[in-house]
C-alpha cells in the first residue's frame, strides 16, 4: 500500500469516528502505520473534522519527525509511536473521549468482561492504567502515556485485548489496520455502556467464564467459524 | 408465500433492526420459517447490513443443511432451529445485542413486568436463562443455547411471552412472522430501558398485577379490543 | 374553528409526538375538543403514524359515540372524555409511553419540582395516581383511568399542573389546545429525565421553593413577562 | 466588527445550540458584546429557533435599554449584563437547560474535575451557586442571578473556569466570543454526562490532580502546544 492510500485510510477512519458518534469537535485521532517504511500517518492536531482533507494527514517517522505534511501532527502522536514500537502486531490506533468508555476511565476501573458482546472482541477485561507519576506528567507526558499502557500489558496480549483505558483520560484501541481500530473503539464504547447499565441493575451479577473462551475463539484464531471465512 | 417472498421479508426485517437502532455492525439476525416446506430463511453470517441483498438470505432445512444460497448462514442458526422445533406457533425469530436488553441479560435478571407497555406484549416477566454448563458451551454451543431457552419455557407460553434473555449474552424474540419478531425486539429494548430507570428511581416499586391481565388481553385473544380489528 | 381544522390540528399534534421522540409504533394519542359542539377529535386506535391521514381522525361526542369517521377511536378515548368533562379549561390532551415519564409512572412516584425547567410549566410536583382497584380495572377500565386522575387533582389546579402520571402506565398531559398539550408532554419527558439524573447525582438534593412561584408566574398569569406578549 | 456582524454571530451561535442538542423549544440564549460601544446583542425572548432571523437579535446597552430591535430581549438579559460587567475578559455568554448540566445544577453540586476532557477546558470544578434569598428572588431576580454567579467567582478566574451552574436552574458558560461560549456549553454538557456515569460506576473514584494543570495549560496560555498555533 502506498502512503497516499494509507493517508486515505486514516482520513476515512477519522471521519468514521464522527459517524459512529465517538467524537465531537477535535476530540479524537486515528493513525495507521507502514511497517516497511517505518512511517506513521496521523490526524493533524486540533483540526476540525468538517474542514479536514486526506492530504492534511501528517506522516512522521518513528521518532516523531515530520516526513510529509504542512500541519502539526496530533499532540498524542508520541503515545501512538510508543504503542506501535511495543506492539508489533498492530497496524492502526484510535484515541477518543467517547462517553461511556471515558466515564469508566474516569472511574479508574477495568471494564469487566460480563457478556458475549465483549467476549467476541476481547479475551478478558479492558484494563485501566495506573495513576501517572509527577515525573511522567511533567516530563514527556504523551510518550509516558504510552509507557503506562505498555506496562499495563506486560502480562496481556494486545492482539487479544485490543484496547485500554488511560485513567482519568479515556480509551485507546487498536487493530490490524485503522479500520479495525475504529471498529474496536465502537465496541469498547458499547460494552462500556452495557456494563454500566448491567451493574446498576445487579451489582452482584456473575459472568459465566466459559463464554469468554468460547466467544473469543469462535471469531478469532485457527478454529474461528463466525463470518464467511 | 413463496421462498422468494420469505427471503424478502427476512431481508427487510434485518434492515428494520438497524432502522430501530437495535443493531450495529453485524450484531443481529432475523429468520423466518416456511412450516409447510420445513425450511428456514436466515441472514448470512457476518455480512454487513450495508452490503446485504435479499438474495443473500440463506435457506436451510430443519437440520441446518443449506437448501439455497451461496453464503454461510448465521452462526446462531442452530439456536433458531431449536426454537422453531419447540415452539410450533412461531414464524419468525430475532436475535440482537440491543443495549438495555443485553445489559439485563448481563445482569442475569428477568425483566420484571412493571408497566402496561410491557403488559401490552408480555403476560409476565421476560425470563433470563440459567448459566450454561461446560458440556453445553464446549459441545454444540449454539444448539444448546436453544435448549436452555426451551428449558426456561417449560412452564411458560411462548405465544404470551414472545422473548427471552440468554444470560451474559442477549435477547431473542419471536412472533407469528419476522416482522412481528422485530416488533417484539423493539418492545423488549424499550421495556428493558424503562425498567432500568424505574428501579433506579424507586428500588421498592410495586406493580398493580391487575393491569397485566387487563392490558395483555386487551390486545390479544378473543376479547381483544385494541386496534381496528 | 371548523371540525376540519381541529382534525388537522390533532393530526399534526400526533405527528409531532413522533418528531419529538415521545412515541414509537402506535404508543400515543392526541385529542382536541370543540367545546361549543361538545365534540372530541382523536387519533384512531392502533393505526401507524406513517399511514395516518388527517381525515382518519375520529370525531366522537361526550358519550363516546362516533360522530364522524370510518375507524375506531383510540382505546383511551374514555379517559380523554372524563378529563375534558372534569377540567373545563383544557382544549387538548396527550397520552404517551415516553421513556423517562413512563419510568417514573412505573416507579409510582410523583416527579418532584426540583428545577426552574419544571417550574416554568408546573407550579408543583407532577403527581402520580394511586393503584386502581379490581372493580376499576375489570370494569370500565379506560373511563376509570380518568376517574383516578381526577381524584388525584381534587386539590390541584389542572391549569397549573398540566400533566399526571398514571401508576404503572404512563403520562397524560394537557393544554389549551392539542399543540400545547404536546408541548407539555415534551416538558414532562425532559424534566423526568433530568430529575432521574439529579437524584442519582445527589439523593439528598434540595429545592429552593422560592423559585417555583417565581418561574411559574414569570410565564403564566397577569404578571407574566416572558416572551413577546 | 460591526453590530450587523455581531448580530450574525449571535444568531448563528443560537442556532448552534440547537444543532448540538443543547436546547429544545426556546430554552436557551446566547449573547455577544461590543466592548467599545458598550452594547450587547442577545436573542429575543421566547421566539422559536425555527422562525428566528439574524435581524431579530436585540441590541441593548449596559443598563438593558433597547438600542436596536423590535422585539423584547431575552428575560435573562440582566444576568448577561452583570456577567459582562464583572468579567471584562469575556465576549460571549450562553445559557441553556441542557440535560446533564441542568441535572447537576438541580442536584446542587459542583461538577468535579475528574478527567482530561474537563481539564482541557476548565482548570478546576465547575462551581454551583448558593440558594438565592427571598429578597433576591422577589426583587430583581435575573440581575441577582448574575450577582450570585459573580459572588461564587470571588476566588475563581472566569477565564480559567468558563462556566457555572445556577442551583436548581441550569448552566451558564462564556468565552472570548459567542462561538467559544457555545463550545464551552457543549463541553459542560458532555463532562456533566461523563461525571454522572463515572460516579455511578465508582462512587470512590479518584482524580490524578497532576493531569489538571497539565491538560489545561497544554491548551491555554503561553506554553500551549495543542492545535496548529
Amino acid at each position: 500500500m502506498s502512503i497516499q492510500e494509507l493517508k486515505q485510510q486514516v482520513f476515512q477512519a477519522n471521519l468514521d469516528l464522527v459517524k459512529h458518534g465517538l467524537v465531537i469537535f477535535t476530540w479524537g485521532n486515528v493513525s495507521g502505520i507502514d511497517r516497511e517504511k517505518g512511517w506513521v500517518v496521523i490526524k493533524p492536531s486540533g483540526v476540525s473534522y468538517d474542514d479536514m482533507k486526506a492530504e492534511d494527514m501528517v506522516v512522521v517517522d518513528m521518532d516523531g519527525n515530520i516526513v510529509e505534511g504542512n500541519l502539526k501532527p496530533s499532540s498524542d502522536t508520541p503515545t501512538h509511536l510508543e504503542l506501535y514500537k511495543a506492539f508489533p502486531s498492530i497496524g492502526g490506533i484510535v484515541h477518543t473521549h467517547s462517553t461511556y468508555a471515558t466515564a469508566w476511565a474516569q472511574a479508574g476501573c477495568d471494564i469487566p468482561n460480563i457478556g458475549t458482546t465483549h467476549a467476541d472482541y476481547f479475551s478478558g477485561n479492558i484494563p485501566c492504567t495506573r495513576d501517572m507519576t509527577e515525573p511522567e506528567v511533567k516530563g514527556e507526558y504523551e510518550k509516558e502515556t504510552g509507557t503506562v499502557i505498555i506496562e499495563r500489558f506486560s502480562e496481556l496480549n494486545p492482539a487479544h485485548i485490543p484496547g485500554v483505558l488511560v485513567k482519568n483520560h479515556g480509551p485507546f484501541s487498536w487493530g490490524k489496520d485503522p479500520h479495525e481500530a475504529v471498529h474496536n473503539a465502537v465496541v469498547m464504547e458499547q460494552v462500556a455502556k452495557m456494563a454500566f447499565i448491567a451493574y446498576q441493575v445487579n451489582p452482584n451479577l456473575t459472568m459465566n467464564e466459559l463464554l469468554i473462551q468460547k466467544h473469543f475463539f469462535r471469531k478469532h484464531g485457527p478454529g474461528a467459524y463466525y463470518g464467511q471465512k
